[in-house]
């Protein structure tokens, strides 16, 4: 293990955070609110702690997959951590688990809040915490990589390792030769589908600081609004713009950059997205139907159908209507889009649906072994075949998930709530979406758990933002030896 | 397809059928119970149908695994139906749909009942419903096996696939080279250990029906009982005996052969067996405490957490007390081992022991290929390699097997019961266990589902019963073209 190397990127990505934390802080002095001095003494302290590390480079540069691992699991532990100061210093969170909590869900994008009241936190802060959804979705090493001049000493391209542990999906490619350059490239998307969303916002009638705290909460899927009742208060036209844009920020970003290219016919048929786009109409229709009657007319169904079900299957999180009360069955279906999350590549959590493609490609040629044993068959997505190495690696990845979210579950549910409650919150925070049914619903929040529970759901945010592994590997004995 | 030897095998399954059903014609008789035609009329259908397809001789005697499987889902789906006849003939079930999920419970070993009150069915019915349970433990395939003289064509071992398909879990092997011997083996085991169980019971004070039908729904690890408090007002001394056997009906049978064969050491190493008690140690411990200060001492709790851990891991569903009213921890474990289930080669349900030890394996060796992408490390059980086929329709089962959860789970939320009822529901018949929580507790029972969802629950039986695949097929149209 390469203990130099991770020093020195831990340092990088702590400046970092230092130099993201005087964007809330202007806003907290634009607003002539003290906790300026929060935000930024928090900076400060990031400052002060990245330049220790980076101060001295490291000889040896290169980063092989455990390192990429174990720096990415560290990073996030490192930033969640100093990002959680800005609540504590202003006293608006005064236990220290509970700011963890709520920053880390920040980051890792699922927006489970332990806060009853929103709208009281100053201006500063609520823009901190929609700043750290856009900042975790398309990931914090992602971004160093397009910033910082890390020329590595490996031809194998150490760099590579950083972004393939950050990045959700199944298979991580770059999009062109260069790492920086993938990394510039996925960022600069994501700027400006950020970008138009906010113009799209104000045209709306939101004021420019709802426009851009909303528009970070959809970029990254994150799902923290300013107000108490998320979504709900805001005109059918600002519903149905944020609709959209969820559910294009849980897109492939690979799709986006193919349209760049002008190669339109490729990006149509990329089929994860195709599965992702039926997947979504099949949830819409039928929910629709299933709620009808509970809204004035079949075009408010729609709204709130279409809303929602883009709101879960890209592991945001907002809601405009208490999905709670809905029936059994379009709950069932919100249950079941919370595991099946969004598109590898994007910003959004959960399984990806290209891994349950694959999962189901492998079941049928299962089936067909069955039929014909002697006869060889391969599985293809897009036209190539799935390599061995990617269907295992999925395998174990659903292995590794459901072990850990039936421990999570045991552990919850030691505080005693019922069977509904603790489901739900362990699969909106694993899949990084935010609320969930029961006890920890639309109308409610997470600060009921005890904080043994809040660390077991802090563990599960990370581990589902970073796809389990490289949390896992920080609890493996082997990981920490000198080889 | 081989549809002549799928219609030969059939119909010796029906006229074996026939013939069982003669046993609680008997018990009716005795009884002087008006049932006795009602069993004897559905035996008299099993006959003439069955005589029908045995009459003819098939040409070609070759079973693949494709035949194996089809004989052995439409098998079970003809003696669930011919089982049922009984029911309808006395009129104590009205509903065939009712009547067909009683009798699929039954042979699927699951124990889930849709009857109120089980204490007014006669006792010829009474029987016949534990008696099913017997049946399908050890499986009607196997038994034919053993009785019939099918000497098959074909040297690669035709029979084995028919055994390969009805006997759980991940490898299925032979004990001794020929399948018919094997087959007797299994029986014989399963015989003494029902005789053993049904001694110790009548030396409890327990009459000889009580200590049969006992011994039929602890030997299949089903569940149904006579009395509709199920086990609660037996002796400890009887409760404690059927603790034991449930535990010892899990284990595999292979232990049990080599302990015959004086390969003491051997049979106490088996690592599945191993895993089996350290989960059920595991479990009665933390219930145990966590339910203490609900019953009269230490004894009676570790009681009541040993019978429930052994009923629920072992799937059989038997009851000494209402365990929904349980604290949420010690629910959510006994919810886990629903999913562990027993060891592959018993006769319980569930994933099976050695299919999570497998994936727990590949899921460690995935962790190590992290850290050392080069080196090649392989997984072993019981010493040996797992062979990467078995690996691979493990984790294609437990692919399967999430499908189907979900989607039942989908179709009978459209009933409107609450998520914890709909969710145990399926895992308690999917699994082979019986009682779930809320709706479906111990206290209650599955008559207040729809006839749909009867229908799905049925399927579900039947597919964890056979483990997913054989059923999955009947459903794939290649499977019906002539080849």
């Amino acid at each position: 293990m390469n203990f130099g190397m991770i020093r020195y990127v831990l340092g990088w990505v702590l400046l970092c955070e230092g130099a993201l934390l005087l964007l809330p802080a202007a806003v907290s002095l634009g607003c002539g609110e003290s906790a300026v001095w929060a935000l930024l003494g928090a900076a400060a302290l990031c400052g002060a702690f990245g330049g220790l590390l980076v101060c001295r480079k490291p000889k040896n540069r290169v980063m092989y997959q455990r390192e990429g691992f174990v720096i990415t699991a560290l990073a996030w532990i490192a930033i969640s951590i100093m990002g959680a100061l800005p609540f504590l210093f202003t006293g608006d969170i005064k236990n220290p688990v509970d700011a963890l909590f709520e920053t880390v869900s920040g980051f890792t994008t699922t927006g489970a809040s332990i806060l009853m009241d929103v709208e009281v936190l100053p201006r500063g802060l609520l823009f901190w915490r929609s700043f750290t959804h856009w900042i975790g979705g398309m990931g914090v090493l992602v971004f160093l990589l397009t910033v910082l001049p890390m020329t590595g000493g490996h031809a194998g391209g150490s760099h590579v390792n950083l972004m393939k542990a950050e990045s959700p999906g199944p298979q991580v490619e770059k999009l062109v030769p260069k790492v920086k350059s993938t990394a510039a490239i996925l960022y600069g998307i994501y700027i400006a589908l950020t970008a138009m969303q906010i113009v799209l916002l104000l045209a709306g009638g939101m004021t420019a600081f709802e426009a851009v705290t909303t528009a970070f909460g959809t970029a990254g899927t994150g799902g923290f609004g300013i107000r108490n009742d998320s979504i709900a208060s805001y005109s059918p036209y600002l519903q149905s713009v944020v609709t959209v844009f969820m559910i294009l920020f849980g897109i492939n970003f690979n799709v986006y950059f193919l349209l760049l290219l002008g190669k339109f016919k490729k990006a149509f048929s990329v089929e994860e997205v195709r599965w992702y786009f039926g997947i979504i109409a099949a949830a819409i229709l039928f929910i629709t139907f299933d709620i009808r009657t509970m809204y004035s007319g079949f075009g408010e169904a729609l709204r709130h159908a279409a809303f929602q079900v883009g709101s879960i299957i890209t592991t945001t999180g907002f809601a405009t209507t208490d999905f709670d009360v809905w029936p059994m069955a379009s709950k069932t279906i919100l249950v079941m889009l919370m595991f099946i999350g969004a598109c590898a590549g994007s910003t959004g959590g959960g399984i990806k649906v290209s891994r349950l493609v694959i999962l189901h490609r492998t079941f049928r040629q299962e089936r067909r072994r069955h039929l014909h044993p002697s006869r060889i068959s391969v599985t293809t997505m897009d036209g190539k075949v799935i390599p061995p190495d990617v269907v295992r690696t999925t395998n174990v990845f659903m292995v590794a998930y459901v072990l850990i979210f039936f421990w999570s579950m045991l552990l919850i549910s030691l505080n005693g709530f019922d069977f509904t409650t603790n489901f739900t919150a362990i699969a909106a925070t694993l899949n990084n979406i935010g609320p969930g049914l029961a006890q920890v619903g639309p109308t409610c929040n997470f600060a009921a758990f005890s904080g043994f529970s809040k660390l077991v759901l802090i563990f599960d945010m990370l581990a589902g933002r970073l796809e389990l592994f490289p949390l896992l590997l920080l609890f493996t004995r082997d990981t920490w030896r000198r080889f």
